[in-house]
């Protein structure tokens, strides 16, 4: 459908992008769970030294397991600014290597299971590998789960109720943009939080949103954290963390 | 976390609202598929005179038994608009005799297993039932993969990248609604389209944004059509079909 990439080649499917859900393991679909005990690669991407979240959450059905793994280390910590050069140049030479790695892998036969956190295909790092390689070998994606999904379910609280609008904004907008598509919506979702959130939170209070307002850390995971955002005491808050508003549409 | 239902009781789980995912049976989640099997009832809503679609999807984990399903049948088409009072009476009506009924299951000690199209808490049926009985027996919310992440799936089109904001439409919105809101955001998903996908069509034009915008009917499910809207010639489409615009945002 899509321009890019372009018609994907027939033949057996060699890479796998598998959405892995929010990080409850049980929360995989049972076709992420076929495709990762059988691909001859598992290749995840985390930050350097550190083992990704998606990788972990397959820890439940494969253990780790060193000739089958390949690890993508991101080059520069994802909280830099994108729009600075310093992070666009050394992030789109890691794709273009990455992509070359699991070419010559796919070349030689094997197959690929990328593990994804949540689903690939909404705001996914695979979307950047898949763009570069899915014309190339041929492709199957796995939906899954999304983190926010996984955040509304722990919270309790149905995001979109008959004909609400739900907006989904990312944390790195500006205050005032924030403020205008907050006071705009009937929901919201807030993600890439980290160093965002004093911003955000002034822009929930000036929307007249910050008591309905809750914030999800690590949702489904160990260490889980679910808490009103106006009873969050501080501001400090992993990127991968954000701010549920559920709608308040129509209840029947 | 949010004002209703108030806490939960504690106690063995009676109701277990469970998302089966977009209609291909291997994108239920682990979690679904154990519940669906040891559940003393299996409930699921349906037109009259015919299944519903989750039921449906569960067919390949759980054959139809009549001993422990408990069919809902909704009174009235969903196809009536909400505003209109011949609805929202017999429909509140309809939750709360449904509600009663599935009490009176619980009661007696029995697990109820509520199949859910996609997630259960993203413009779910389930939460009208949620909100009447979850403040009374002890409830388990088992998150799916959305019905719109099937359909970017099998569209081959990745919906959001980089700083995109993603807006949730129900078709349901005046063309002037729909035309404003679409030309204020990166990424769109126009659910409920029905009898609205003319109106829809022509908010995209509107908009602008007609020619990157994808019909999606029935994604992941038999009878799956997946087309450019533009290169669709009618206006015929179900309710539960879609429009998809992905985002444009940061390629790296």
């Amino acid at each position: 459908m899509t321009p890019e990439p372009a018609a994907m080649p027939a033949g057996k499917t060699l890479l796998f992008g598998v959405g892995l859900g929010p990080g409850e393991p049980d929360y995989m679909t049972v076709r992420a769970r076929d495709i990762i005990l059988r691909a001859d690669r598992l290749v995840h991407f985390c930050k350097r030294g550190r083992r990704g979240n998606a990788r972990v959450t397959a820890d439940a059905v494969i253990a780790p397991d060193s000739a089958r793994e390949i690890e993508l280390a991101f080059p520069v910590t994802i909280e830099v600014p994108v729009e600075d050069e310093g992070y666009t140049g050394p992030i789109a030479a890691f794709y273009d290597e990455a992509a070359a790695r699991l070419a010559t892998e796919m070349e030689a036969g094997r197959t690929l299971a990328v593990l994804c956190d949540g689903d690939p295909f909404f705001y996914g790092s695979f979307m950047h590998l898949w763009r570069r390689l899915a014309h190339r070998f041929p492709t199957e994606i796995v939906p899954g789960v999304t983190g926010m999904a996984g955040a509304w379910t722990r919270a309790e609280a149905p995001i979109t109720w008959g004909d609400d609008v739900m907006t989904v904004l990312p944390g790195t907008l500006s205050e005032a943009e924030l403020t205008r598509r907050l006071r705009d919506t009937d929901a919201a979702v807030i993600m890439k939080l980290g160093r965002n959130l004093p911003k955000v939170r002034r822009a929930l209070q000036a929307s007249g949103l910050i008591d309905r307002a809750i914030y999800a850390e690590r949702a489904t995971m160990a260490g889980q954290v679910i808490a009103r955002l106006s009873e969050k005491a501080d501001d400090e808050a992993p990127y991968f963390s954000m701010v549920l508003v559920p709608g308040e549409g129509r209840r029947l």
